[in-house]
C-alpha cells in the first residue's frame, strides 16, 4: 500500500471529548507527529478537564466550535462527538474548508451520512471515516491474499465480532439513542472489512436480533445476520455484547481454500492470518504490525497532501452503514430486506 | 451413557440396496455382532448383486418388501430407501412388527415423518433415525459439558457443515427430487445435534440459499440460517456442497465460556473438543470413539430390549425436519419463519 515513509503533519482540530479520542487517537496523533491545536466540546467543564489532561492548547477557555473553526492554522478536524452530532460537525468543518476525519459509524441514518459525503465533496475537503479494522495489517494482508486468487473465488465470508462489554461502555450502547445497539457498534464495523475485501455489492439482508444481557438494554445486543453479496457470496456476521471468552475472527471461503484471521476484530495490532489449501496450512506473513490508527492517519494525511485517498472514505462508511441498516430492518420487519448499496 | 456393554444382537432385514447401508451401516452391524438375514430392494438384479457383495442371504433371489417382512425371524428393518420411500416402508415394518431404524432425513415433508412416528407408536415398535452425528463422542461430550454448565448459560451456536460434494455424489443431491438439496441433506444433521444440545424449542427462522456450484443443480447447494430458540439463544448454521479445504466445527458459547469441537460434522469418529473459560483453554477427553453408527446400533438395540431409547427418536427426527422446513420456507418467502416444533 505505497511508501510507508511518514506524512507531512497535519495540524488537528478534536471535535469531541469523547473516550476514543483520549484513549486512541490523542495517542495515534502523536505517535504520527501530528499536531492537535485544539478542541470543541458542548461541555466546557469536561472539555477543560480534558484538555489539560492531553495536553491540548485551550484557546483561553473557548470550547465552541466555530471558534476551533475560525483558526486559519487547523487543516483538519477529527470528529468524535456523538454520532447524532456528525453531520452538523462535519458540515460545519467542511464549510470552513477543514479536511473530516470522522468516528465511525458516519452518521446515525443513511440519508444524514450521504450528506455528509456530499458536503466535504462540494467544499472539496477530503472525508476519512475512522472504521479502523480495514486499515489493520491482518486485514490488509487478507484483502491482498483474496485480491491475488489464494483462495480461487469467494463463496462465503463468516465474521464472529463477539465479546463481553464492558462495565464501563454499558451507558448509551445499550440504549435507545440513534446509533446505539450492537448492530451500528459492531456490525458496522465488520461491514467495513467485508465490503472492500469482497468489492462487490451487497444485495440482500435477512438478521435475528436478540436482547441476552442480564442487563437492562433498550437496544438489541446480539444480532446474528446473512448477506448476499453478488455472484451468489454468502457472508454471515455474529456480533455481540454479551459473551466472554469468545476470541473473534474472520473466515473467508474460496472454491480453492481457506482464509482464517483470528483476533483480528479489534483495534489493537494483532491476531494471526492462516491460508488453508488443498497442499495444507500456512500461516501468513503480516508484515504491518502498526497500529491501524496510525495506518488510517498516515492514509488520511497523504490524501490530504493529495496522494492517495483515506482508507475508508465516505462512500465506504455510506456502505457500511447501508449493510447495517438493512440488518436492523430485517429484524424489525421479519423480512428480507435489499440493501441500499451504491 | 450408561453401560457399554454390548446388547443381545438382533436379526435385521435389510430395505434398500443403498451406497449408505453398503458403505457404512452393514459394516457397523457386523462390528456390532448384529445378525442380516435379508434384503429388500425394488430393482431385483442390483439386489441380487448388493446381497452377493455384502454376504446377506437372498431368500431364495426374491428381494420382494413383504416377504422380507413376512419373516418371521426378522426383529428390526433398516430402512434406507430414497427418502420419498420412507413412509410406505417404515408403515410396512411397523405394521409388520418390525422395529424400525430409518435412515435420515425421517422423510421428505413433515406430515409423512409424523405420520412414521405414529405408526411405529400405535404398533408398539421401537422408531430410531440414522442421524449419526448425536451418537458420535465428541457430540456426547460436548452435550455433557453444557448440561454440567462447563460454559454457563448457552448465547449462540454455530455451525459449519461445508465440503465439497465428492464427484461420486453428484446426482439425486442436485436434482429437485424430494430430500434434494443441502438444507435436507446437511442442515438436516446440523438440526439434529444443535436441538438436543440445547434441550430448548426453536422459535424461528431466517435464511438464505443460494446455487454456487460450477454444476448444474436444480436445488440449492449453500445455505446459511439463523434460528432463534428459547430464550433468545441464536443458532446459526452453514452447509454447502461447493467448498473445499474447509474442516467443520461446531461452536457453543455461553455467559461462562465456549466450546468449539473441531471436525465433528462427519460420520468418521474424529475431531476436537475445546473447552475456553476465563481460565484458558482444555483439550477435553472424548472417551467414546467408536464410530458412531456403532453406538446407534448399540441404543437402538438396547431399546428394542426395553432398555432406554435410541439416540435419535421418531420426535427427534420429526424436529430436525422442522428445523430444516423452516430453513426452505424463509429462504423461497423472503421471510421469518416460525419453526413447527414440539
Amino acid at each position: 500500500m505505497g511508501d510507508m515513509s511518514e506524512p507531512a503533519p497535519l495540524k488537528w482540530g478534536l471535535i469531541g471529548a469523547s473516550d476514543i479520542a483520549q484513549t486512541l487517537m490523542i495517542p495515534a496523533l502523536r505517535r504520527m507527529h501530528q499536531d492537535i491545536l485544539g478542541l470543541a466540546s458542548n461541555n466546557a467543564d469536561h472539555a477543560a478537564d480534558f484538555a489539560t489532561r492531553n495536553e491540548i492548547p485551550s484557546q483561553h477557555g473557548d470550547f465552541g466550535l466555530g471558534r476551533l473553526l475560525e483558526n486559519p492554522d487547523i487543516d483538519a478536524v477529527y470528529v468524535s462527538s456523538t454520532n447524532e452530532h456528525h453531520l452538523a460537525h462535519a458540515e460545519a468543518a467542511a464549510a470552513a474548508g477543514k479536511h473530516v476525519l470522522c468516528e465511525k459509524p458516519l452518521s446515525v441514518d443513511l440519508e444524514s451520512a450521504r450528506r455528509i459525503t456530499a458536503v466535504c465533496a462540494t467544499h472539496g475537503v477530503v472525508l476519512g471515516v475512522n472504521h479502523h479494522l480495514p486499515a489493520a495489517g491482518t486485514h490488509r494482508t487478507v484483502r491482498e491474499l483474496v485480491r491475488d486468487g489464494a483462495i480461487g473465488r469467494v463463496l462465503s465470508v463468516n465474521v464472529r465480532h463477539t465479546s463481553l462489554l464492558p462495565e464501563r461502555l454499558r451507558g448509551w450502547r445499550l440504549s435507545d439513542r440513534p446509533g446505539a445497539g450492537v448492530v451500528m457498534d459492531l456490525s458496522c464495523h465488520d461491514a467495513s472489512v467485508v465490503n472492500p475485501l469482497l468489492g462487490t455489492r451487497a444485495l440482500e439482508t435477512v438478521a435475528i436480533t436478540v436482547r441476552q444481557g442480564r442487563w437492562e438494554t433498550a437496544s438489541e445486543d446480539a444480532s446474528a445476520a446473512v448477506i448476499r453479496y453478488e455472484d451468489d457470496v454468502l457472508v454471515r456476521l455474529h456480533d455481540a455484547f454479551t459473551t466472554p471468552n469468545t476470541p473473534t475472527y474472520l473466515e473467508v471461503h474460496g472454491d480453492g481454500g481457506s482464509i482464517v484471521a483470528n483476533d483480528v476484530m479489534t483495534p489493537e495490532p494483532i491476531g494471526t492470518v492462516l491460508l488453508r489449501t488443498e497442499r495444507g496450512d500456512t500461516e501468513v506473513d503480516v508484515p504491518d504490525r502498526r497500529h491501524p490508527y496510525d495506518v488510517t492517519i498516515e492514509y488520511f494525511a497523504r490524501a490530504v497532501g493529495g496522494d492517495g485517498r483515506p482508507v475508508v472514505d465516505g462512500q465506504d462508511a455510506v456502505n457500511a452503514l447501508a449493510v447495517c441498516q438493512s440488518i436492523l430492518d430485517s429484524a424489525h420487519t421479519g423480512t428480507r430486506v435489499p440493501v441500499d448499496f451504491q
